[in-house]
């Protein structure tokens, strides 16, 4: 259990008004859709995680949607939105006893205070305290993620409770919701995204040959704790180096880190449930073999490309394609791949190089929810396309990661000499150069603005930039605006 | 997934012959039980935990049992031992394009060598290797840990499996045989706790007033894996400072560190599994008040009183009423206390003051399994004993920790005075002086050897030790070895 957020002694107060405002949202959408009134949205909290049957538990974290509305770590909870925005946290009723283990246990008045929340019960004070509202049906969730397949966690009442229960507003609604961030959550974003950019440059500078990669992630991990309070980080760090690169999904970072061989850093810090998610490749020496120039400069062509292009009403599919055929182009220059750019293009060849999309939403969730919802484009079914967490057109508001890469995948690459549409474009022997290269990835994440995009990444991105910040030079960077 | 241990660039290579030692106990075991022939254990490993419905999953903890019996944190996988103490690992036959995301997949001839396993096949043979075995019966786990309540993974054999399952032997020999180190194990053991105590004295040098509780823990965190290669503790650290060091298990650790209180720091890596669970008392400032020595220096006593006195043969119950009952000497002549200590320990005062058990037993878990079994002891009912997780008499090969402690816990404080034969001998006005005090703990893991017990934490413990170390001097102690 953790104390509710306004106590921390961390150093990026958010407030309790963010979250207010988010409840706030979320009853207008339930009083247009219940003009009648009688309904609240109600929603479950996290429970704690055993690992495994041992007498220990995983840290806590919390369910996002819930975190999301009422700002709280306290786990075994109840929320309810009602039509008129009010948020009401019901708590768990401990016996006396627990407060030798847990400190003082939480009080519906000390978590009322701490949460600026408009009421605070306990959890069995659920029903009456809605019915007081005039609350006959309980809005709860119901729906799946669209990345993991993974069910959301259904709020379930006391049971006997005469209330009814409704399934079909409020997942839709409140994924939908969660898509547009507002001002307060966007200064929230910027702020692990700076953490976790300046912790990928200490890194950086730290990296050397002959280290093993559980360094790097060992240093990540202390440098957005230690100087920005991300407790955990929003996935597991991905600290590859050399043919390690390839694997897009590396979990182990224990390998001994080659001179000569690149690294690909995925790692982002997750404040109070808001993550940062980039990626940094850069050669382990400090300094870019040609060979290395040449594939890093055909991903950071595309990267840039794409900021240049994000705007309102792109289709994010395209950005995609965008981002694809800038690293083709680049690969056709180097003499790895040969042929006409728009024949491999038809032909899908990308998939074998970058088998990933451009990107996803990201927020509370580092693959945030919404990436495919009802009444928005399907996945593309295009084999260079179908890996693409959303295919949504791109709003104001949205928050995304772009995140283009290009890879040598033995497993990949055996199956593209296979398809004999494709191995003719192939220039094998050039190819064979790059069997121990692994993989670039330049990831960075932007808000989308009217007419372009603001990216919250700060890093060093160009050969030069890299070079001399892993040579000690100072590095310093403004957040880049796009006007497109 | 993580590639299997003898692939680690981490600094304690671990030799596969331990885990094949720990293969053939269980296969004598079973030779003993099952004369006859045809039965082998068969276990399973633990599976990828998502967090909560988001598209990602906790860091990968394997079972215990079957880490203990295989070395691998490969997942989704099985395990049997025979009765020659042959050892065969079942792995998932994963679809070919998963290598995109994975890296190279694990072959069956792979693993084998790495693990230096007699057999590797897949999950989907293991019918027909296990009966051309000559097995008809699969010894699965069966059972409930007797800290968390939480039940074992149960092997669930491939439906339509004609093999018959057994739940009678496998948890309770396996619990059994865990709770005897052998030389090999106790040398990892030693070496995670060396790393642990040296984390801990990074801490305690860099921990000043004014600071948060996240720097300490994330500082040890960085420490035991940076330098250590533990990935993860062996439990969420407590960072506790001042009053929260009364909250036995201070979970936020997120709060600032006043000038002139005690810290309370319970934090121990794990390195492959096996765990240090180390506590360390000091006053954050670097300077022991005349108050923080009275309660230290009982815990300490208490704490040294029970290494003199651990060797196989003595109850572990009896030294838990050493240590409380050296703590209640020194609060009586503190004058927190007053009375007879006789009469005190009669009426089981130090419930109050020490509301938990002297120690338990460590190894793969932090709590480790057997500490209640069938032919031992049962839980005590004294108040005062009722909290140990085991009460059985010491054996030489148990691995222990050492934990006595003293805190002011202001809900325990309530009950003691609403308990009129207790209030009698508290002195109120002196015992007000430590509201705000918090706790000490000090806590040792400990091997119990033939005729006393070694040390393996090696920490500043006495008031100079500390005061010394955290102003600068070199701290260096040797292993400490008691022949009792």
């Amino acid at each position: 259990m953790s104390v509710p957020a306004n106590s921390l002694a961390y150093p990026c107060p958010i407030s309790m008004k963010m979250y207010k405002e988010q409840r706030q949202r979320l009853g207008e959408s339930l009083h247009r859709a219940f003009p009648e009134g009688g309904h609240a949205a109600v929603l479950q909290a996290a429970s704690e995680v055993p690992i495994n049957s041992t007498d220990c538990n995983y840290l806590f974290v919390q369910e996002s949607y819930y975190y999301y509305l009422f700002g709280t770590e306290l786990p075994e909870a109840y929320g309810a939105v009602l039509a008129d925005g009010t948020g009401i946290v019901f708590i768990a009723r401990l016996p006396a006893e627990y407060a030798t283990w847990m400190g003082p246990l939480p009080t519906p008045e000390g978590v009322k205070a701490q949460l600026a929340m408009d009421e605070v019960h306990y959890v069995d004070e659920m029903e009456k305290v809605l019915k007081a509202h005039g609350v006959h049906t309980a809005e709860v969730m119901h729906g799946t993620n669209s990345d993991s397949g993974l069910h959301t966690l259904q709020a379930k009442l006391p049971e006997g409770s005469s209330l009814t229960q409704s399934t079909s507003f409020l997942f839709n609604t409140l994924t939908a919701q969660r898509g547009y961030k507002t001002a307060m959550e966007a200064e929230v974003l910027k702020y692990v995204c700076k953490v976790s950019s300046d912790a990928h440059v200490t890194v950086m500078r730290m990296a050397k040959p002959g280290m093993s990669q559980h360094h790097l992630e060992s240093t990540f991990l202390h440098e957005v704790y230690y100087k920005g309070g991300c407790r955990r980080v929003s996935y597991t760090c991905i600290c590859a180096t050399g043919h390690h690169g390839a694997t897009l999904h590396y979990p182990d970072n224990n390998a001994l880190i080659e001179n000569g061989s690149m690294a690909l850093l995925d790692m982002g810090g997750n404040y109070r449930g808001y993550a940062a998610d980039i990626t940094c490749s850069f050669p382990v020496n400090g300094k870019f073999t040609e060979a290395q120039k040449i594939i890093y400069n055909a991903v950071l062509d595309a990267h840039d490309k794409v900021m240049r292009a994000m705007k309102p009403g792109v289709q994010w599919v395209d950005m995609h394609l965008l981002a694809i055929r800038t690293i083709c182009t680049h690969l056709i220059a180097a003499g790895l791949l040969k042929g006409d750019l728009d024949v491999m293009m038809k032909k899908e060849i990308m998939q074998y190089f970058q088998p990933h999309g451009l990107g996803h939403l990201i927020g509370m969730d580092v693959h945030d929810v919404g990436g495919y919802m009802e009444g928005y484009p399907e996945r593309p079914t295009k084999k260079d396309c179908c890996r693409l967490r959303t295919a949504r057109p791109v709003e104001e508001g949205m928050y995304m990661t772009i995140e283009p890469g290009c890879y040598f995948n033995a497993a990949l690459l055996a199956m593209a000499k296979q398809n004999s549409e494709v191995v003719e474009h192939l220039n094998l022997e050039k190819i064979e150069e790059f069997a121990d290269f692994g993989g670039v990835r330049i990831e960075s994440d932007v808000l989308v603005t009217k007419d372009g995009v603001v990216n919250y990444t700060v890093v060093p991105r160009t050969v030069e930039e890299i070079e001399r910040t892993m040579a000690g030079a100072e590095f310093s960077k403004d957040i880049e605006v796009y006007h497109n």
